[in-house]
């Protein structure tokens, strides 16, 4: 199991009307708290892309438990629980505010693609021997 | 079972450098979707809330299955399977393109709560003498 | 000169917790009012990236007299006062509310560019036709 | 004269097709530059909406002169070049990435409200304290 933590404050933009972060805006912190879980590993997927792989979302569930608000710092908690072995990885992601209570809660599936064709690819080396670590036996 | 759809050009603004749409903003169709599927009930949300009911998302779900790009006019179906007997209600969602493929689907659940207690209610008398022609017999 | 005008419906997600359109939002609506300027000319934005050429904006420049609120369908007036000349076109853009009431007024400068080398490079003759029946003397 | 800056990570979400930020997303990282203005200060915009005064945008101008690019960390630096004396206060803005090369330059008006009446008010002597040290011939 491979775990990461960041930290996302909550904008202005990102509330609405109902005083809270639109549910829609929840996307976004999570793919900062994969961006960040990728990037204390010591790789980038900004670096992943520069090299041929690309990696859209191909599924996306979240539960709101409790609102976030304007201003709050929040925890991104990031975890995946599976080694990939194929073409897919899975993120268990968690959003906390200051006290510590559990907000939200998802699970996001994302493909491995080649950035020209566009077909299913394995995860990148780089990323594997990063990771790799975490789930030996 | 009551169906409803609407339409959504893709803006600039919702593209990523992926060439597509960021998955993130299917949230904003959604909603879209939702807004215009009460509106042609005859009812609109802005009046539910001006009446003091709010409708907060509570679980969110989305499979993405071929991508949406630039200018794109997107047709969002809405649908509501059962009509609600409690404070919560369902709306099935589904986003298809102009060659008439399904690109995403989806599935929110919200919940109707009182906008200044916060507390859980029914769904208010205005919306459901719209809807329950759609499921009676 | 050259005018034209869209509509646009106000999203929940663009509203903030001051209850009205958060004030970055309306780049978005500025875009949508251009794109619509350029498809009623009988061309479009996306087929002049599919030519080789892009605009991205230079400057941007909006004054807010009164605010836009939620579900509020909005006219948004796109103006050419110039012909273009050279690599430079300017938009005059306006946001109405439901009640004619003017609620944003702002000017907008993008540079045609060549996709490919990021050059500065004129306004291409598919654009040109269209728009000079409107400029000639 | 007061001066602050502050970072911000480029998301996924900010880039469009044309591979760097949205133009309309530099309103959304000059708001986090205004919010750690204050913050630094030692205040919060947050606790100055929590006491009665609201800062709605005016005024919004912006030149582009190079692109901000996925993953970029970017510094967002504010200046608040005069005291306000009245409802008015005005911050001027630059953007700049990690070569230090000035992206975006820009300048927001902003109006002290009143949040129930929505009358313009002056300067929370909260601020005012704070911001004054920096002036003070």
């Amino acid at each position: 199991m491979y775990e990461s933590t960041t930290q996302v404050r909550v904008r202005y933009a990102e509330t609405d009307q109902m005083n809270v972060v639109y549910y829609g805006n929840y996307a976004q912190y999570f793919e900062v708290g994969r961006v960040e879980c990728i990037r204390q590993l010591g790789y980038t997927y900004k670096d992943m892309e520069a090299s041929g792989v690309i990696m859209p979302v191909v599924e996306f569930q979240i539960k709101y438990l409790r609102s976030a608000t304007y201003d709050d710092l929040l925890t991104v908690k990031s975890t995946i629980r599976e080694l990939p072995t194929d073409h897919r990885i899975e993120f268990h992601q968690e959003v906390y505010n200051e006290q510590n209570k559990l907000l939200t809660s998802g699970k996001v599936l994302l493909y491995f693609l080649d950035s020209n064709t566009k077909k299913r690819t394995n995860m990148p080396e780089e990323l594997r021997k990063r990771l790799e670590p975490y789930f030996n036996g």
